[in-house]
């Protein structure tokens, strides 16, 4: 809850989609983009990214992408808005990205050095302004924009998931390490319409209109007729794929499909996991609602225990922890979340959450139920302790900030109030997530399935170890 | 789940807060009066009734009172803002009403024949300019406020809750029948500062800050010193009370406390009366995340059938079904609400929604659970249909609009495209509702308690049965 | 222009329009409407009076009142806006009203007295419930509103210029004084249709629409058919009227006509009269753009000196005066006033001024002359020095801030930087206001013309004199 | 007038500034560049240029540029706005343009050749990315901006009056042909502090801060400390300078000066030749105010009539003539206008107009005279008919839309209701405009002076005759 609560999330989501002559119409398009790009954020930042003038051309489309930006610094929304259009010699091309370059200073100084002055300091107006340059340009009369992406992905190995409009054609890439997630889905679900439905590429795509991931490198070109992949372009020899960890702990809606399965099943395992690493002495189990509840059922179903409510979020109440004083910051909290009292009074009480970042905001909550008359709060985190800084595309708090860094992490419960505290283990979390993936690789692998294109599995738990899935670039 | 797409909801909601020399301060009562309403509705709307310049004022202040209003209908905002404010001889009163008049019109006309023109068409002003007008004036320099409040209970029986602030009075007045709901809580939680925490009230109060009721006709004077109750004044002779039981149904937070009963309680009962009502053979209960979790619960147990989550809610998205075309209208509600397919893939689910009023928001759900794997859905309606409107104060659609009135109805499984559908009775509605309470009244009873000051317990089924509380006047 | 730059000016100003067959229709209305305000003061402000929802009703409109009014102070724009809409027995009044009642206190409290709550602190307010309360009331079944006018009128002589609508009629009132202007026009044009036009009423109004003005004490009755005089209700025996003499130096524009005379022909004569006053050996005359200029050029023509223009005004500047240092306020003067000074290098110029109130933005304009060669810079002002508060709707600086009874007075040509100054008289200011009327009503005398109903001419010149139309209360 | 009505005007306009120890301080320049911009077109677009992140910026500021930009067209003013800023290799560099380059389109296309992709459609981006294309880059570690300024002025020789600021520097450009003004300022005027107040640049400045012109084709660059002569970018032999005319007839300030003159005094002088162009038997000469003003007193001074008012502006009114129809236009027109009738009342007027662009608002105004009691009304016009559309930076009607290529034209006294309207010729304009420019070079010549490093003069008349400065590139 506290990521949520701090603000923590991916910079920025991506969104396209193409008209067909069944549906979506080019009538529809506009919404369907809005929709998509809404279904992670909200209605309200969307006015930021399409202005009056571009909503007004949107009226009517064939084809077209989005982008969602959290507004995480005080830089200048104007400026880094995306996608980032520009034109060329052949044409305008439109570039939305997911992600955060780990080599974009060296990247802008090349640029710099060709004489292309830069206006912003996005790294989309970088990777626009990189495919645009890209040589040999002077007879490049066929404007081989593959060539060109391939060209972009050699340079820059990680982290994007991008969209690239060019005429009526979208280009779907992802990084060749896969950080940043990317799914294709069809608009109209399986078994209507004879499975004709017309694709789009979202960062996160759910049932029942998931169609396939992107794969890590992977170049999809998707037009109004097919979806067709163009090339995967490798890793280094030897590189694990760095698929972003916290997707599944937290960015992720629980219905998202990544490397073949459901976040929400990945979340149960975590519970699950959790009741073995650190089982507890307790007459129920619960939450704090909402993005914890599917490790909570995994915790009670593991544990044998029963899974009460003891809170009720109230939706219309707002980040409550940002009040002058502490007095009025627990009446907010007694606002956001109501207090189940009847459901767990005089007993003992597990908590579990899906992560403590800073550990200010849960301490107010167990203080609640305590005074409601909880005989003991126990807190279990279905995640591991944050201790490092993410560089590819994800906003934390500096390492000063970061509990696990600092004094009271050693009396952690007694800091934040809690009759016990544990967090689930690194490779608690590794072995929750790759389990099912490894099970089905092996399965594959007896049934001499050819060599996956896709490589060696991993993840990036960069903000958890320290261990970068690149070396990073200064 | 259908309610709030619906946007159906009580008019208001008002809140008051007096200070003390402990907490809350001078200083902290604005934060405390737009935290007790932003509880009810998300600050967005609470600029339509603070405006700028009231703002200012609250910086500083020993005590306030709020008001809510939905912008149900295209009536001016502007000109039915509350809290209503009258200059009268005796200085200023400013007054939050939740509720309805009954006999609005005739009380308009009185005020009128006697030369007092009214400015907007709400009910707060028409209260105030009573409260200003009561006769005999003339020689009334003590300003009797109370005579005055009793002299406006006796013209208009129902429905109000009021909040009358007077200098450094807020009075605290429920209508007789006690048809809205009227809370009175403390800052400070039980257990805190030996429970001298300083009161305050508030449509639902919640636990644990939960202090008591107003009692139905009761004028409760609430001072920095004390909380005091001034009068009750009494319902016809044989009327039972009349709360709306709607609030249980839906309108409040679940964690409210009414008539001794938390709601979340009721609502889990309503689950298990219509498991007993109307049993089904499947293979899981689940629920339309998230007001109908309770008694999807209680169904569950009930039934002995375990609780699974079908749906995630995307909290980001608002009201998905205002979409131009059917398919788009899919989508949203595939936007809105995640699919767990996982988790009931082959099976036969029952799912528990709290209402159906017009019928049209289930089936995209219904639709998207089959689609995703759903062997069989049935639908357990967690309340009786609505069939009349109200005139207390709850905005409904018209008779014509409501499914239950239509010929729809009578096949309504199929009008839904669900396997079966059964609606929770009246009588099993009342029951569940009145179970406990008439449990606690006996044992009362039975301990030789004093005869209620409250009279015969009854609740407003009035939506659900055309019976009102009292004669409606044109 | 120092006035201008001051912001002094009346707080309001009133327009009705009525639709005809002919023109306006009914779709005219609201732009007429519109229009009417706007001259007076931008369409800006008229938001903060037609809030969205009135606009909406004003689309087609038979008739129809407006009112604008000046944010001088902090006092919210909400409560007090206009016109005051208030249902009644007899139907809905609106009120618009331009002015201050001498008696408002006494008044407020009287309606108080009869139960009646004040809901705001405005006059309209006051002027709308007096209406609707006027006894005997309880039989008064034909709600006759000129006899509920009369009694409104005899209880607040001034200062008042009124329109009240109900149901098709608008009632044009001026109180007994003819403190505020108001008048009467056709929006077809004299010589136009046969002289048919419709009328409409205004504070100002000019030609060739002007029709005639509301005499002092008139109640005129407009409807589509025709305007009507009611009645005329006289001043205590002996009081001269009390038209603000100030309409003519400053607030009125130069195509107005009052008591029979153009406004700038006025100013003329002001410039002519100060000419005669206060002569001045120079090689030219000016103006400061653009309220001084009808009097520039009366003064250059009697003094037989040319008349030049030195400045030139900048029309997109705002307040200049308002600057954090001296410099930056001498920047500002020179961006909004362009310095012509090929047309005065080495001359000695006379400058008319409209008024000189605080004395400070008259002295970067000297400094810039003198700069940019100007040999001498003489002041003249077209108005006496303003020494006492209004209290009939104007707003003006304190007393103490006028820099007539500040110390600097006494060697103002000093402390303003220029080589003389020299104000008009009140007797100069009072004989050119008054000539061209007295020499009217001499005429109208000689030639045996019945007795004016409207009494004694005077002016209300209690800014420059102290001496109030009518006693002041408390 | 009309001119103002139709919005016809620069595109843009520069100015920029820079701090001394001495005035202005760093904490005035963002003040300075607000007031600066704001003499230009008022605050309110400023916000569209600056926005609220820049702004703060610019709380405290060593030097600045900006630019103002009105919304002419549906271009989104998000992407063209100024100043617009790149990161170079060797620092930022910001470019704020007045102008239009006549040959925009070959050089986008050979920007792009070289890979470098275009964000918006402005000049300014593409001046921008030309100063940091230019090669030999690679090597060029000393960053030459001036041999870059040089190399982008022999690549588009107009038009085009640039800031470019780099570090602690502002160069000021302008075109070698001149077309837009670009002036010097001191914001210590003349005989304060020994004349060392700082510079500042402007489109127009105005005496008495007046310093300098930047010379067509001169690159000068100010510091804090100085203000030098970079170089002088000659035109092709032969071609003389091409200063835009229309600055002289209406976009500059009247107390603007250009080529060594006041706007003023040009105006003045087109009104004199007009008058001896056009005489006509007349009673009084007046102005459509307040641009046609000079124009009108040279006219009465030539021809020996009076200049008489007879049209006062309301300066709170808008563009009126945007009205549904025509008689709620002549009403908003004598909204804008008041007629001073008593001033020509039974007279022969001649109205002295500053252009007629498209012929339908003086007709009104003619028509309001009339009514008002003008025996006769002419018009004399002080600028020949536009006729041909403006490649360099104005935004001109339609050529269809002109009344001067309309059949209308042949009568248009009978058209505009006149009894006779004349325009000035074109040599009359030119000659009024160059008279003493050649009087004043003539006696440099006699004074063996060097021989000017301008060359030839001439100006641009292209929008009167189609004869365009430079070859125009499609």
């Amino acid at each position: 809850m506290e990521l949520e609560e701090l603000g923590i999330r991916e910079e920025c989501g991506v969104f396209g989609c193409i008209a067909s002559g069944v549906w979506p119409t080019e009538l529809d398009v506009p919404h369907v983009i809005t929709l998509g790009l809404g279904g992670k954020l909200g209605m309200g930042l969307i006015n930021h990214v399409f202005n009056a003038d571009s909503l007004k051309k949107l009226y009517v489309s064939n084809l077209g992408i989005g982008h969602t930006r959290y507004s995480t610094s005080g830089i200048s929304e104007l400026q880094n808005c995306q996608p980032f259009v520009v034109e060329t010699l052949h044409g305008k091309i439109a570039v939305a990205h997911n992600g955060e370059l780990t080599n974009a200073v060296r990247l802008r100084r090349k640029l710099m050095r060709h004489g292309v002055g830069l206006s912003t300091s996005s790294d989309s107006e970088l990777i626009t302004q990189l495919l645009a340059f890209t040589p040999p340009l002077e007879n490049d009369d066929t404007a081989d924009w593959v060539a060109r992406i391939k060209n972009l992905m050699n340079e820059t190995p990680t982290s994007y998931s991008l969209l690239i409009m060019h005429k009526d054609i979208i280009y779907a890439v992802r990084d060749p390490y896969g950080n940043r997630p990317l799914c294709i889905g069809r608009l109209i679900p399986v078994g209507d319409m004879n499975g004709k439905g017309k694709p789009y590429v979202y960062t996160n795509i759910h049932t029942p209109m998931y169609y396939r991931e992107v794969l890590p490198g992977e170049i999809v070109k998707i037009s109004r007729y097919d979806v067709q992949t163009l090339d995967v372009v490798p890793r280094p020899e030897g590189d694990p794929s760095a698929f972003c960890i916290f997707e599944y702990v937290y960015f992720a809606r629980p219905d998202s499909i990544f490397e073949g399965q459901m976040v929400y099943s990945v979340r149960r395992r975590c519970g699950q996991q959790l009741a073995i690493e650190a089982p507890v002495e307790a007459d129920l189990v619960s939450t704090v609602p909402e993005s914890a509840t599917p490790a909570a059922l995994g915790y009670a179903q593991k544990c044998g225990l029963p899974y009460v409510e003891v809170l009720c979020k109230n939706r219309y109440v707002g980040r409550t922890f940002i009040q002058p004083n502490m007095r009025l910051r627990q009446l907010g909290v007694a606002k956001k979340f109501g207090v189940l009292s009847d459901n767990f009074k005089g007993k003992r009480v597990v908590i579990i959450d899906d992560s403590i970042v800073r550990g200010n905001t849960i301490s107010p909550i167990i203080k609640l139920l305590r005074e409601s008359g909880a005989k003991e709060v126990h807190i279990r985190v279905a995640s591991p302790p944050i201790r490092f800084p993410c560089y590819m595309g994800i906003n934390i708090p500096t390492k000063e900030e970061l509990i696990a860094n600092r004094p009271e992490f050693h009396d952690l419960a007694n800091y934040i109030g809690a009759d016990s505290v544990v967090y689930l283990s690194v490779e608690g979390l590794v072995s929750s997530v790759q389990e099912s993936i490894k099970a089905r690789k092996e399965n594959e692998n007896s049934l001499k399935t050819q060599k996956s294109r896709v490589g060696k599995i991993g993840h990036c738990t960069a903000c958890l170890t320290g261990e970068y899935p690149v070396e990073l670039e200064w």
